[in-house]
């Protein structure tokens, strides 16, 4: 199994203190060793990190945890393998262009009979992962139902969380989609998430020793939510999603989604 | 303008060296200063790094500068912004999928009307410049020849050489692609490479006060070629491609195109 972590602002906004506890995970507090990456927003671009090493150890997430990098949409992931072997290739997020946006996928769980059950369209699987082959069959899902990028937010995020309910019979799919403007997130069995606006406080990190005074680093109209596998904080509100639910954020702001 | 940088190898090899004399170009010894990228094959995955920031003063640039990522393949490019500003997603080496396999390109030169001359595919840019027009163009003409993956690189390197022709009447294309398997090379003005296999030497940076004794570095089979729109190194016997002409790069050797 694997860890995810995804951040979404109303303002660009510094993801490295939610980093810094998921990492943490990734060979240090637990135990995924295979791999992790990071992919944020800037603009219509990304800016991606990942590295087939444990997360604990690589100097590229020393850098990403060293660096003030500015995002208003985040994704992380740091893998245990189960399917496909640890390379670059199997690492997430993945990364493909529809409609002149990129698009960002990360997976947590197993799927079963993915190449059975779910027929791909033009976008190809590059590694060996049942997640990557999701991420495929969800981008040729889109483009069957869509002529171009959708208005609104909401209208596609109905649509992937139909396509949710078909991976979930599948298996475990937690995961999450986005295409630089809203984040799309479903929950199978375990995802958690948290809003915070004004007033803002301290919070702590769960798995290694580092606190941050909101207060200081935002302003009163700054609102930001996080999700993730496990709680990264102590003492703050997380919500814990239903299985089989799924929701969008969009700078900053949580609709359920039917 | 921009500059390029390519090295292709027979065995996984650290391209620092040609590295660091590139990004002393981005606002040190040279004026491109409007971000620059590097993107590393891996087995069929590509590790990425980009940066809108001037290479002279990125500290993921500093990273990429102080860490041994050993590639067959690597694409590199520092940029001066003419079309399309300043900003993530105009960065180079741009990367899509296609086949299953990660397709990464560079560009330097500026082509003219390439909305009207370059009708495109199922490919769309991201950004606004003339270059990813020029990349989506380029995929849409081979999925359009080619039903899937050529097995031979000399035959894909041949239409992608007629393609190359093409994007030259519309002004300067100088460019660099690679499927992870070779690397296709199209020179419309400024291109050079070079060949370094045994007995290897000492090699010196022209931009900065860097040498390697590469005696050190290799095993005696190794093969490397280093391709450069400038000659990276000094007292290295550099050649320079014919305007209008294309080569390709694979595993360090280098074959002409016709």
């Amino acid at each position: 199994m694997c860890q995810l972590m995804a951040m979404s602002a109303n303002v660009p906004t510094d993801a490295r203190f939610s980093f810094s506890g998921l990492v943490a995970r990734g060979g240090g507090t637990d135990v995924h060793r295979d791999g992790w990456g990071i992919a944020f927003y800037r603009g219509r671009g990304v800016q991606e990190f990942r590295d087939p090493q444990p997360s604990v150890d690589s100097r590229v997430a020393a850098l990403v945890k060293s660096q003030s990098i500015k995002s208003e949409l985040v994704i992380s992931h740091i893998r245990q393998a189960n399917v496909g072997a640890v390379s670059l290739e199997n690492t997430h997020p993945f990364v493909r262009e529809l409609w002149g946006r990129y698009w960002v996928f990360a997976h947590n769980g197993q799927l079963r009979g993915v190449r059975k059950a779910l027929p791909l369209g033009r976008f190809q699987p590059v590694g060996g992962t049942d997640s990557e082959w999701a991420f495929c069959w969800l981008l040729a899902q889109l483009e069957q139902r869509f002529d171009s990028w959708p208005r609104s937010p909401k209208l596609l995020g109905e649509f992937i969380a139909g396509c949710s309910r078909q991976l979930h019979q599948l298996g475990v799919a937690n995961f999450l989609l986005s295409d630089g403007r809203a984040l799309y997130a479903h929950c199978s069995t375990r995802l958690h998430w948290l809003t915070r606006r004004a007033p803002f406080g301290v919070a702590r990190l769960k798995d290694i020793e580092m606190e941050v005074d909101f207060s200081r680093e935002t302003t009163p109209n700054d609102i930001v939510s996080v999700l993730a596998t496990e709680p990264l904080t102590v003492a703050e509100p997380w919500l814990q999603m239903t299985p089989g639910s799924s929701l969008m954020m969009q700078k900053g702001r949580v609709k359920a989604l039917d």
